[in-house]
């Protein structure tokens, strides 16, 4: 290949059974698998035989039992029983290349803890390790946090930023070669190579050092998804990843554009970030075998779990014929841009509350691709080529067995055309990603 | 064996490089251990060897960086560079039978976090999590967390109450039976067998639920620690395990008896919690090589490491004289009892400031026990028979070399005389300890 192709970027985004809303309804999907370490590791095994970057966990804290509509509680969970870190960190010891990666929330952590736990992750796998900085916005979330009510987007993020320097200082505690082991003059470590943090801040105040050493890929690799201009700037300044949701290489250009062209003013060059979509495949041996498998898929959706993810971003529509048109929502809230989308494709093609919770709750607003390999291959090429990804953030129908689809599929195509690695190209997740090392204070 | 032979438990507590405060000068001991996985992977293994119940990860937030006395930091540390929980996750899959314990502040945590990651530890693990309950006391880990200063004792003991109350109601979230992965009728999960904690107290506001299911084991196993008036009653309304520091019989089954006869009146029975003093063997093919060993052990403790030591306890020792008396300490400030009993020891035996850190760098105020393996084993049968302890928490002093010493030589004598098994009885943490499955509310 030559050095001027573009290399494709891997992500294995596992949340639930798949990102299919009734997903775990399917025979080709275990059904206890998200209380199932062994769902995982197969997935993450799978995937690092597909040479994948890393596997990704967003992080649902909330088990909902809200029952709207009337009935469809314990029809479908939300991510899985595991909490993330932990089921990462169990991941590590039987795995060797791929990058792990999650999510924890600025507003419901603590930065000591999160600094640490992920240090702790990022030693115990040899350099593997990701964090992807999420502010939290769910009142949901916050009731199991003491919080009756959420902060404002400001302060959030205000508290984001903060939260952010006090994790990546902490992490530049030691310098790479702090620790001596030298038993001759009895130095463990020296201590002019360990400095405390000393940090207070309006949120936080945190003295250090962590004691850990300095991660053999520098730090942990920041991930984050926000697409606010809040959060874009945060990106910008801080991010080694952006995941983000594009439906179309247009939008995705424009804000693949718009992110990079942020990035100078703070220094740094547009290589050293990955903008990374979200890419939900469906594969046939012919277009015409994925679009009916496709067709097979949204029949399966349970109508009560459709109407709910709905709800969620529109309230209750229960009361309306599902197969009638999608009515005119409330305009005293005002919708979220996810929900504005989703609306506005609705209104185009006309479709009714069924066709509505059947395009979307599979891949929500994800770019989802229908096609053969070659297609799904060509698309994913399109948008590199075209400036509107590094890379992609796989997102699974059905799991395991889209992501084994994908792997089989979709990666020797990507290989063949010289747009993907053959083997991995280190062992850290940074170096994999073709990440510069980042500085130390030291 | 007879069913009457009180069958002795046994926790292996792993930190830093061992409980010699200077043990990572041995050329036995890998002096990298506390920065890798394998070196905790590698006791971890011999423990479960040695058919151990568990092992411990007592844990070290701060990483001091305090020079006092001068010329000493660098020259040791406490802990190790892992997050407990991280690493415990990290051992599970490599594991099979032992139990994986580790501490938690009740003081720094946040309730909702702790429940779901020892949750997730023990779904990870099949029902082999442990949590050491903690209140935190000192202002070093307090500096990380944003606090000034720490709570009274009073108030980190009644936020601890809650804060293990509201733990194990978020672990009851679920019947045994709540996920029916049922496709045919569509219910993943009974939402009748789930329940909200809906808990509103002085220090908490947690909804709920738990998104896990209900654990093999019940829940986690609780580990506590306090000696103090406040932490017995926490211990004898919901500790599971209660490690003690107990250097004599006589003081433990003081300790022991006092501690069971408070559990009637939280309608327990005295077997439904197991009492583990800590117990440091050094071992040798006579008394006499014991003794030798001991000696060099002493030798080997970096005085500045020696003084630091005490200088935790008393204040800064540095002007004195070394090998000259212990001084008349500063009464301005009340000594933690741990401090009290060493200067009772040094009082009693007119050591001096070497002798003094030498004598108790090495296993604290924790029984040391040095002899032959038949005499280590005497001294457990004394404490089992005696009723001091239903088991020990085996504290190294080097690691892993004093451990594998242990399991290699100690525990056969213990099955030869019928005081400890041969095979463990079940797979979970409860079940190997003996205890009863915590009932459900459901």
């Amino acid at each position: 290949m030559s050095a001027k192709t573009p290399q494709i970027k891997l992500g294995l985004s596992m949340a639930g059974y798949g990102y299919h809303h009734s997903a775990w309804l399917s025979p080709d999907v275990p059904a206890d698998g998200v209380s199932s370490f062994d769902f995982y590791l197969n997935q993450t095994r799978i995937a690092e035989r597909g040479l994948f970057d890393m596997v990704f966990l967003a992080d649902f804290v909330t088990f909902s039992m809200i029952d709207t509509p009337k009935g469809v509680n314990g029809r479908s969970v939300r991510g899985g029983s595991f909490e993330p870190l932990t089921l990462l960190a169990a991941l590590a010891p039987m795995t060797k290349n791929i990058g792990l990666a999650s999510t924890a929330s600025t507003t419901f952590g603590v930065p000591f803890h999160v600094a640490r736990s992920f240090a702790s992750l990022d030693l115990l796998s040899g350099g593997r390790a990701g964090w992807n900085v999420v502010t939290s916005f769910q009142d949901e979330e916050a009731v199991n946090f003491g919080s009756s009510a959420i902060l404002d987007k400001a302060s959030r993020y205000e508290r984001a930023e903060e939260f952010v320097d006090v994790v990546l200082g902490l992490w530049d505690s030691m310098a790479p070669d702090a620790f001596t082991y030298d038993r001759t003059t009895g130095m463990l470590f020296d201590p002019k190579k360990v400095r405390a943090l000393d940090h207070v801040g309006k949120h936080f105040q945190v003295r250090g050092p962590l004691g850990a050493p300095r991660s053999v890929q520098g730090r942990p690799v920041i991930f984050q998804a926000g697409a606010s201009e809040h959060g874009q700037e945060l990106a910008a300044r801080t991010a080694d990843v952006v995941y983000s949701v594009q439906p179309s290489l247009a939008g995705a250009a424009k804000f693949y554009e718009g992110l990079k062209s942020r990035m100078a003013k703070y220094g740094r060059e547009r290589d050293d970030m990955k903008i990374m979509p979200g890419l939900l495949p469906v594969l046939g041996g012919t277009e015409a075998e994925a679009q009916s498998k496709f067709r097979a898929m949204q029949e399966m959706i349970d109508p009560l779990v459709g109407l709910r993810y709905l709800s969620a971003l529109f309230g209750d529509l229960s009361d309306h014929p599902i197969d009638g048109p999608v009515p005119d929502l409330r305009k005293d809230k005002e919708l979220a841009t996810r929900a504005q989308i989703i609306l506005n494709l609705a209104r185009e093609n006309n479709w009714s509350i069924r066709q509505l919770y059947q395009r979307t709750a599979i891949g929500n607003t994800h770019n989802v691709v229908i096609g053969t390999p070659e297609q799904v291959a060509d698309v994913m090429q399109a948008w590199i080529e075209g400036r509107g990804a590094d890379g992609f953030n796989v997102l699974p129908a059905l799991s395991p067995v889209s992501l084994t689809e994908f792997v089989d599929q979709v990666v020797p195509v990507l290989q063949k055309r010289g747009l993907y690695r053959t083997e991995y190209e280190g062992t850290t997740l940074r170096a994999n990603l073709g990440l510069p090392e980042p500085l130390s204070a030291h």
